[in-house]
């Protein structure tokens, strides 16, 4: 299997690494318009086969597979063209910018028999996915909140607002750990530099008080990336930027109790407890991602993070970003035609 | 000049010792329903004057000063029997659950000629007063956004939701350090074990794409108590939780570049600087609040934190949890009556 | 009951804080030559009795025990007075500055029937007795390494070294924890602003592979308190700094394996496992030390920290000084004639 | 320039990434005696150049320099034979596990106007060099302690203990910060899984009261690699395991004041004041270091790390060493044969 990376600005190197290192790929080409680029890359990897003709690389029947880490302005026109070629395709979060153009891009992936799957890096994460086992054990109980901060003094993008850029990381991880299925979004936002907004706070409502929140900031002087996870049972602090104990669970919470005293009546008490920090894997999340597009080609089954999992991302960014240009106003989320399918947690041994 | 505390629940006896240890201050006496705690105050403070007997405390011609640390649905009772009784008055925050009590008590105090203040303990912290410092000397530049966090496993209050408790101290640091005016609020929150919001966010806007943002939490299993405040020269990140250096000074921003490149421009770049974590004063801010009240009595003066900036900070609270109760509707501020007067910065020494 | 705290400066206003909330105690007298230090401990609480006499209080019958917060160099000599008046005794660490001293006064006491105890403090924390309690199920299995670093910029004291100040505590914390008894110390320490070393670092060798080390610093821009304390089948970090979470029991180690690869054979390998930072009793350790000399007093028994327990730290405080006058010389420590009695760990509910 | 590595094991992969991606390096041929190590090194590297023949490569004319990342027990027989090639030679730390080695190495390389460079990597980080421009401008004062700390979980070596392991870098980082010439050396240490020590604790003592001291640890269960370097003007906190903020200067301090109060006189002081991060250069230290090599082969000139400067480090563990298999003597160093050359600061542009 042979793939072509498009794009190889700040995160595409990092995917040609992890696709050379992957067993069952045998070529990688990478293409940009940008020569210099081309030019370190041969450098780094010691002569991979470089080209600055996308439009080849799709006519090419040795290439199975596009991988494309461009702006994200070019996704829907660079992918159709490698779906409409008969490429399997990755693509840098998030699928699109338009709701219409990412669901017209996993239709058609489906009626092909194309892969179509998402590099939401985060999903392959030993963290998320020890959440997610958590979460799946039951030993969190009832969710209740979920609240995320991903901010950063960050490389503005010039064709998206720091919701689309940052924000799909956020929701991609929620939406991987999360059962429930959201029902309205609010978010406000400013920009300061050009005319892109620059800071943004979203709001996302489900059923049953539980609430979702994500800052996500280009102009914060620290780097921040931390979710907490609010359970009935225990409650979950997620801090990537730990170099370990990313994922700590805190055995704590409230108890409602009768209490008969008059004035100063408190009903509700906490419960303090342990805390605990699971062992992570810390294989490479990229490397994961690759593996799990490779398997996933070969078996000819969805991947984890696939284009219906893109679709539902969009449709949060896009009521996001929606609502903060109105205001503020809280947006109601149209019924999903896609249901959603029970999440596969394990990676890898899965082809025979 | 004697003081009487009413309230002796969790925040009351730090009031008693702090008064106690105040130059100026000649007697303090204390007051509580419940026996119990008048026992162990007692024993605490090796038999000050105790009694249960609030309304004669009001009668007293000794008592110069009613200071308040009931539930916050008392204040306006208590305080307004307080104030007609012609006692000088101290109030825990918030001032009142409706602005239209808040604004009647500061009218009332201020007809009077009484001295009404507010107990927003951090706008006396050296924290605090040092990041007034910067923003007055122009150090920071222009503010794009404040963006606060303060979240615990606390105790639920009976009376008020997490906007009324935890958000009060916040935007009553907010409004300390901000000049701007904000124009609209609003509010989303869920409630999980009584009738009361456990969780909110809140959104403020001011003109000039500036935007505030709160998060209050009672039920976030880590303590955190963190603001960051973004300006165009200069950011501030200010820790509580920290032991030492509780507020940084980062050097760094963002910078407008011109760049020809096709596909990637990048118009807008980061700059990387120095980080500054100026020494602070390490005074108990109780300390510095008593001081304050038992010297503005004294100079007939109003003090920092009068019962206007209370006022102030009602009005954005009520508009926050009626944005909360509407499903986040944002709600636009009414004009002010009080016109702001330019922030005192220097404490004590005041008096000769 | 009633005691009589002599010594005002910086850390007796907590015993005389603690004392007066102690039940048990009738009342508590202050005692120091500086009348301004009485001045204001009877601002602080409320005219408690204090006087500048000291020796008086020796002959007051009323009187039952004395609380020494003096300068160490005056432990002796005031201490023997107490005593042979017939007093109860607890002396802030250490003991005294020889171990002939300090057995001196720990026989004495013995002798008289009088109960002798120091304020080794950190043996009433929470964290300590949380350690002490895992060691004791054998959770963590054979400790390999206690390691210790107490520095800070700290008060230089005029009649002690930094040894004799701060490794103080971290001996009785060590005794307390560990078994085993030392066999012989080392210690290299310099000095820089006056005669008193104001950096040291101490190793104490045990039995079977067992080191502790102590690193000591008045003169650290940092304040750290912490020790790694490894065992074979489990590691604990306990850092006196955090907030919450003062105790982490990490769940990794080290096993040998059989490899049989040639040039880069590798014999041993580590283990990863999951950490776990228990809930920890907040009780104020002052306040159960409090509790623990009324305790013992009225029961007529060895409080947990007695004279024995004082004169293990001065023996090896006094090596340790020796050592690191003589250059770093290894001295090897005399036989013990106390024997180590069982440690205790239940305060409280012991005296009916 | 054509270079070799020697050596696939944990650190060679680094050192081939980074010549690979180095300007006027030609070609790099990776060696290694086990053949899966140079699969890998196949896939990562598409297609670099491999070869189990170490001995064929020292004979190949087009191979300018050795770079070995073998085991520290095979550096002084395959480095010699690369010097008496006439290879230049780049080694991993140490140059050797005896000081005669190290000497005989460092002298025949010079003689043979060969380049011998030592990788010690942390030399060539921002943070080091940031620290070294502060002592060299005099802003931390005259220097007073210098405390490290390098524990990990690590992988334990077959041929050496901690001390060759760990303190190497420790001793580099040391050595380079510091003018002043170590007098004597002590260590203590203890072994617990093979017969290789693995904690140690090292003592090195300078004129002027200048003390240095090294924690080496591989069975911590966290990961701390931390200096502080206190001078009489600034301190200094140095955290590689921090994200960004590595070195943190402090403005504080200790002043002598006379006192004339009689029982508690204080003498000595201490002087809070402003901390101060600087931005730190992010690049890649052994990129730095790899181009340092490039750079003085060419230019014939000696490498900031060289020979010498190998067997300055190598003088001090071998001594540490010594002190430790004798139970913590203190060993007094012999005068050294080399004198200090100033130390060079600048990297890069150097070559015309």
């Amino acid at each position: 299997m042979k793939v072509a990376v498009i794009g190889l600005g700040y995160w595409g190197p990092n995917l040609v690494r992890n696709f050379l290192a992957t067993e069952g790929i045998d070529g990688v080409v990478c293409c940009d318009v940008v020569q210099q680029r081309l030019d370190r890359i041969r450098r780094q990897f010691h002569g991979v086969e470089v080209t600055t003709n996308c439009a080849q690389l799709f006519r090419r029947p040795d290439i199975d597979a596009i991988v494309l880490a461009t702006p994200v302005s070019t996704h829907f026109h660079l992918g159709m063209k490698a779906l409409q070629a008969g490429k399997h395709l990755l693509l840098e979060k998030p699928l699109a910018l338009r709701l219409s153009d990412a669901e017209e891009m996993a239709e058609f992936a489906d009626n092909q028999n194309l892969c179509l799957m998402l590099d939401h890096t985060f999903v392959y994460t030993g963290a998320v996915r020890k959440i997610k086992e958590f979460l799946m054990a039951g030993e969190l109980g009832e969710v209740m909140y979920y609240d995320s901060v991903r901010v950063n003094l960050g490389l503005f993008q010039h064709d998206t607002n720091v919701i689309w850029d940052l924000a799909a990381h956020d929701v991609s991880i929620m939406n991987f750990l999360l059962e429930s299925k959201p029902e309205a979004v609010s978010a406000v936002g400013v920009r300061h530099f050009n005319d892109q907004e620059d800071i943004a706070y979203i709001s996302v409502i489900f059923p049953d008080n539980l609430i979702a929140h994500f800052h996500v900031n280009w102009i914060s002087p620290v780097k921040v990336r931390k979710v907490l996870l609010g359970g009935t049972k225990q409650m979950v602090v997620y801090d990537d930027m730990e170099a370990s104990e990313k994922v700590k669970v805190y055995n704590k919470g409230v108890e409602i109790r009768e209490d008969d005293s008059v004035l100063y009546r408190v009903l509700v008490q906490y419960r303090m407890g342990d805390m605990y920090a699971p062992n992570i894997d810390t294989t490479e999340a990229l490397q994961s991602m690759a593996r799990e597009f490779v398997d996933s080609v070969r078996a000819k089954r969805k991947p984890i993070t696939d284009g219906r999992t893109g679709v539902e991302v969009v449709r949060i960014l896009e009521a996001a970003d929606r609502s903060m240009r109105s205001g503020g106003e809280m947006i109601r989320l149209a019924e999903h035609s896609f249901k959603r399918e029970p999440v596969r947690l394990m990676l890898g041994s899965r082809v025979r």
